[in-house]
């Protein structure tokens, strides 16, 4: 079996997030990865679900249960493209993920901001790969916003 | 139009906690309330959803946009029968929500133990309506897990 690495599993969040940048949506991106397969991708939807929780990780956990037929996600690594906000964060603390990839910073809305530790205490959080190109999907949405 | 009191939506929010202690769920009910009518209703769902994310809390916050047809609920109420966790606090901040009543508090996992600033700055928290009957029902809860 092909081992794919962080940055394979984090350009498939981005590719989430160009899907969520093309229907208008704030363009962030989640995959869930069990035993170097994704199980779960997701990109915020909050405008056409109508509803603030519909962020990307959200919908990530809720499948990624569906698919594991489990509720706990001790054995997954989540990679998502701009840091988890504070519910995002409370979901994964209820979740036990095992891993934490996120691209770009939140210095707003990150969970980092309410308390850094939100997440579970076993959760290892990685920052930083590929978070040029996460950072200027959501730099081009809001220039695209602005105008 | 009769107005109902803080108490009388507390209760619906009690018996919303009572169906999840029925169905063996960590037994927390919440309501929420637009123009003095109780525009969603839910209860915690996160055995029977196998989903984390399923505090009555967030099922409510979606209920109760889809209810509006707008993702904010800015002049609602929600009345839950325990502290919102950190998940739910983030939610709630998101939606910004005019106001939230707790009855019991949640000295372990109740938002504020992360950080008492999560909800919106705007929405008003009050906390105690009926929380000796939110405890009771819970402690039963607890109680028959272990025997």
């Amino acid at each position: 079996m092909e081992l794919y690495s962080d940055e394979y599993f984090m350009n498939e969040a981005l590719k989430q997030a160009q899907i969520a940048f093309e229907e208008g949506e704030i363009p962030v991106g989640a995959v869930i990865v069990s035993k170097n397969r994704i199980i779960a991708k997701a990109y915020n939807q909050t405008e056409r679900l109508n509803d603030v929780t519909a962020h990307a990780e959200m919908i990530a956990i809720t499948s990624a249960a569906n698919s594991l037929g489990g509720k706990y996600l001790n054995d997954c690594r989540l990679y998502v493209t701009l840091e988890p906000c504070t519910m995002c964060g409370g979901a994964l603390f209820w979740s036990q993920i095992g891993e934490v990839f996120f691209a770009a910073a939140d210095p707003k809305r990150g969970f980092r901001q309410s308390n850094p530790n939100i997440l579970h205490p076993k959760t290892k959080i990685h920052e930083g790969i590929l978070a040029a190109q996460a950072e200027e999907l959501i730099h081009r949405f809001f220039e695209k916003l602005r105008k």
